[in-house]
């Protein structure tokens, strides 16, 4: 089905687009009025994540209400270690729990993986379709999953942590066993990928988000090759990589087979062209805070992030839109990108695209 | 009173020492038996931080039980926001609660500030006056304040928080009110300091525990220029910086009136000085995780960061010890420090003070 909206697409083929995309990190979600209304309907989030057509729902909601060039399917990244046989629970105001997790070489033996895995995520599979369905072609729709890393992190802790020690000191002291773990993960994370992309997903995005707890050393070891290694094996839809905190490797992130960077709102625009010798595009990185300020300032902001992008870019948050956002400034934002033109950027010097080359 | 053992001192005064000093952030705490054992006769945390002799007690434990080379006295950066009028509470396993919080202008105008605030913390006076009776010279005393905008971050959220949105989002809708009352914590922190320093401290840390999750701008207009004017005004000790996740500013701290910098464990030790052109001193940056690794493991690696470090450096973690350390893995850390000889690094090519000047 032909694109009603592709700016997206277009952006990180390379095009030359007017103005840039932009879409929110879990703009399906407690902002909309629309997402409260259903939630509330609901025994608990795991019912809307695990019914196709709610989960549908929400994921258009923010398409029709906001104008975002693109949907995100409502989903979890902890469907994944459930699929391999490691149930989790979400706790209201807690945040995800695992009864049982991955203590020993035996627990790790258990756990389901790759296609065997990922055949266990129908659910997802199918609200991909009636979402894809039900869009008719307005924009394109994005699919996700955690990466190796953030999952073992979830499925060693068992929780949420603001340190993640237990996950950490599992790499430490079981460093062979975390890279079979982290082997597995990435077998099921790719076999899910490639099934949602033929489900109805345009692109997909892999969100590293505890890539920044772990040193330059232990990334290297066991965050990024598995990064790598699903970036290498999806070849039907662009890439965007997104892992949070992780600044010291980003000149590795420039050399990695994925279409888009995504950046956290510390990764400046200079800053982060000047470590990427590619034409990757970037995506990002709008303080999510900025959008409790006024409208004024959040207008001015969200025009200056644009113009030092300058180019080759998806305008998104640096994180996570927070749950207390004021629609109305949300609208603001999202406004601002869409009546953004790059022309206003011509200079004596030449059209945007030099401005985007000079950058590259 | 004449130190016996002033290798921090030494080392920071940029003179050649033959192994780098090492201490750790939050050593006198749970890693230590006599720390749980004082601890669990009492009635809580604030007990301990109230109470001159005892935390003179537990500020020393380190120095007998591990041999590190500073004694920290043992408090909390919330008695700053207590002595200002805005009492804290610890809850056990939450951390810390304060049953008010600043809300608006009148709550900012009702804080006390510099000396009318920093008088009401006699009782760390004490205790650091107490400690230094009793470590009679062994090693120097570090004493320590929060970074003016960790402790309004606290003071506005009203306990800890994963994204401290509440406090960011202050920043943005009340800018000038937030400078208010940064200025306000500035003044009473640099009274404070002083009064430390001449109660028995030989030199300040300032911790920036939040620094990281402010965009680097919001970071320049907050965060930076308090930390610049404490620094400022405290000329009678060395100080240290840590403003943990703050890698976008390493560059400006370079810049800042202090002798040494304090690095997480995510900023490497090349990349750190080729951030920074001076002849300040690192502290750091051993990923605290690390320490649950073998011993053999744990030696290595440190002999490694020293080496790394190259010279004019203070070895230390890159955060606090967790916890649930086990105590004979500090040790090792320790231990490897203190049997470091930095002639070791004598190569053919010369001297190991030619390697740090090459590094500077």
């Amino acid at each position: 089905m032909k694109l009603k909206n592709d700016i997206l697409l277009r952006t990180i083929a390379g095009e030359e687009v007017e103005r840039p995309p932009v879409w929110l990190m879990r703009q399906a979600g407690r902002i909309l009025p629309q997402y409260r209304k259903v939630r509330s309907s609901l025994s608990g989030f795991r019912e809307l994540v695990n019914t196709p057509d709610l989960a549908a729902e929400v994921t258009i909601q923010p398409v029709d209400e906001l104008g975002v060039d693109a949907a995100i399917i409502f989903s979890d990244i902890l469907v994944i270690p459930e699929a391999m046989g490691l149930p989790y629970e979400l706790i209201e105001k807690k945040g995800p729990y695992f009864p049982r997790t991955i203590e020993n070489a035996n627990d790790v033996d258990l756990l389901r993986s790759g296609l065997d895995a990922a055949e266990n995520l129908e659910y997802v599979y199918n609200a991909i379709k009636t979402t894809s369905a039900n869009l008719n072609g307005r924009v394109p729709l994005i699919g996700f999953c955690g990466a190796p890393w953030t999952i073992l992190s979830y499925m060693i802790e068992g929780s949420g942590s603001k340190t993640f020690s237990k996950a950490r000191r599992f790499l430490h002291q079981e460093p062979e066993l975390a890279h079979k773990l982290l082997e597995k993960i990435t077998k099921t994370s790719i076999a899910y990928l490639k099934q949602k992309i033929q489900s109805g997903c345009h692109l997909v995005q892999i969100f590293d988000s505890w890539a920044g707890i772990l040193s330059p050393t232990s990334y290297k070891e066991f965050g990024l090759p598995y990064i790598a290694k699903i970036c290498e094996s999806i070849s039907e839809a662009p890439k965007i990589v997104f892992a949070k905190g992780a600044w010291f490797a980003m000149k590795e992130f420039g050399r990695l087979n994925c279409e888009v960077v995504g950046l956290d709102w510390n990764m400046s625009p200079e800053w982060s062209r000047n470590q990427i010798n590619s034409t990757q595009t970037f995506q990002g990185n709008f303080d999510p805070a900025m959008l409790y300020a006024s409208h004024d300032k959040i207008q001015s902001e969200t025009v200056s992030m644009i113009k030092r992008f300058g180019g080759n870019h998806i305008a998104n948050l640096g994180h996570g839109v927070y749950p207390d956002t004021p629609l109305e400034n949300v609208k603001v934002f999202v406004n601002t990108v869409k009546n953004f033109r790059y022309s206003k950027l011509e200079t004596s010097s030449g059209h945007h695209s030099d401005l985007k080359i000079s950058n590259l």
